[in-house]
């Protein structure tokens, strides 16, 4: 059962992510195919399927979750532009394709993360129907939290401030709880916001996704030592591989999607197709 | 008593600008700095002030309107962060000094517009009191449209895409209505959400918006014009100057400003105010 449902969701995000790009025309039709370009270059929509089975476990509708489900989508899509612009990460690539600086050049890489960053709150302040304009602000003050200063962007300043520096532990699990889970954050929130859920189930998905998040970040290190034993030492920069050793950041992972798993409690049953969603993220081979 | 009403609100604005920004702390304490070196930057507050003006006009206690007043400038700040930067229009210096890369680096620069635009939202979101969650919800909609893809971005977007190529008046004004005209609108009508105005109130901000983001942009090109009057002619850009020629552009000017005022009718004696920051605007001199 959970597989169709997953497989149902995911094709409702890639409907909704791509209907709602911004319609425009006239003089800027090609802005569209800019950003139609990064919202549909084959991410796994991870975080936008959080919104929708927290929306879920949390006894609501997960269709009325998908504005918001997309503005996170939107929101993780832009910062992915952002961060491959040759003044951050330098990326002439991203999954598979040019990157959108290399595809349409840097100014209009840049116009499209803002487009976009600007978007996702247009697509939680402008829907209709059964989300209450409480809830929608709500969902607007976690996700402009979370996503801002203090949270993912706060994450790739601290990035940047430690770049091609060996760290410890403590700013690594500050960059990662900023930089990744942050969002994540922001998504199985929202999920609970959209179904009207009460504080206790918020807070658990809070406590949910900021372990999924550091659990995520940490197999990330754990499958890029598998793919290229050398390159965290190339550009010199720690991992959790390299402060911790393969062995007790494989553990660290594990013991972050356990406590990850029990924040679920709280949703009794319908919490099983998140644990099991949170256990495939673990078991990822890429 | 005008004359006290906008220094009151512009002392109102410096501090709320200030008050309001993200209070980072720790390894994000110089997040802080770079965003506040932007906003404190000695800016017109031209669009602020419009928002509290228009509250007031329609009836309502224009401090009620400080935070979508600072969610306007905050969106102004991080557009001319970006449009600094390398890739955009390469300026080194902005009001007199260092633009925000040049004084901090360019990937920094990039990071502190994201995190000013995320911000915005959260201003609009995230306060208490005397405004509905109806109408930050409104607000936010109005904001995002309007600084989006479908407008402010998409006249950058414009902008760029007849970089150093001569333009007609139709590409020029397609370009103003969206990179000037619509930020000015967001921050004329949110001052009339914030009041819980009508839709005839609000369509009249509009009107009054469109027609003097017009002049002021026309107004901008004379004043360049005075400056420096081959600078246009050098990088081959078409302005309302060199397409219309002086005496026209200046004829246009005054006409969108008188546009401007007639739209204020429905605001009777408490549109005064607004009348005169208007004509104020479309005779200045720097």
């Amino acid at each position: 059962m959970a597989d169709s449902l997953f497989v149902e969701m995911t094709q409702a995000v890639e409907q909704a992510v791509t209907e709602n790009a911004p319609h425009t025309e006239g003089l800027l039709s090609p802005e569209r195919e800019m950003l139609l370009y990064s919202l549909e270059s084959g991410g796994k929509r991870v975080r936008p399927l959080l919104t929708l089975l927290f929306c879920r476990a949390a006894g609501g509708d997960w269709q009325n979750a998908l504005p918001f489900a997309c503005a996170v989508e939107y929101v993780h899509t832009y910062s992915l532009i952002h961060d491959d612009l040759p003044c951050m990460d330098n990326d002439d690539f991203r999954r598979g394709r040019p990157s959108s600086h290399k595809q349409f050049g840097e100014a209009n890489a840049l116009l499209a993360g803002d487009a976009l960053l600007t978007h996702a709150f247009y697509l939680i302040a402008a829907g209709e129907g059964n989300v209450s304009p409480a809830q929608r602000v709500r969902a607007a003050k976690e996700l402009s939290r979370l996503a801002g200063a203090d949270g993912m962007v706060g994450g790739q300043y601290i990035d940047l401030a430690y770049e091609n520096k060996e760290t410890g532990a403590d700013v690594l699990f500050a960059m990662d709880r900023l930089k990744t889970a942050c969002l994540i954050e922001a998504a199985c929130v929202m999920g609970c916001i959209a179904a009207g859920a009460d504080e206790e189930k918020i807070n658990a998905a809070r406590a949910f996704a900021v372990n999924l998040g550091l659990a995520f970040q940490i197999k990330d290190d754990l499958l890029e030592y598998n793919d290229d034993v050398n390159s965290d030492v190339e550009n010199g920069k720690s991992t959790y591989v390299s402060v911790f050793g393969f062995e007790k950041a494989r553990a660290l992972a594990a013991e972050y999607t356990e406590k990850a798993v029990a924040a679920l409690t709280v949703f009794g049953e319908k919490g099983e197709t998140l644990k099991e969603f949170a256990l495939t993220l673990l078991n990822r081979t890429k």
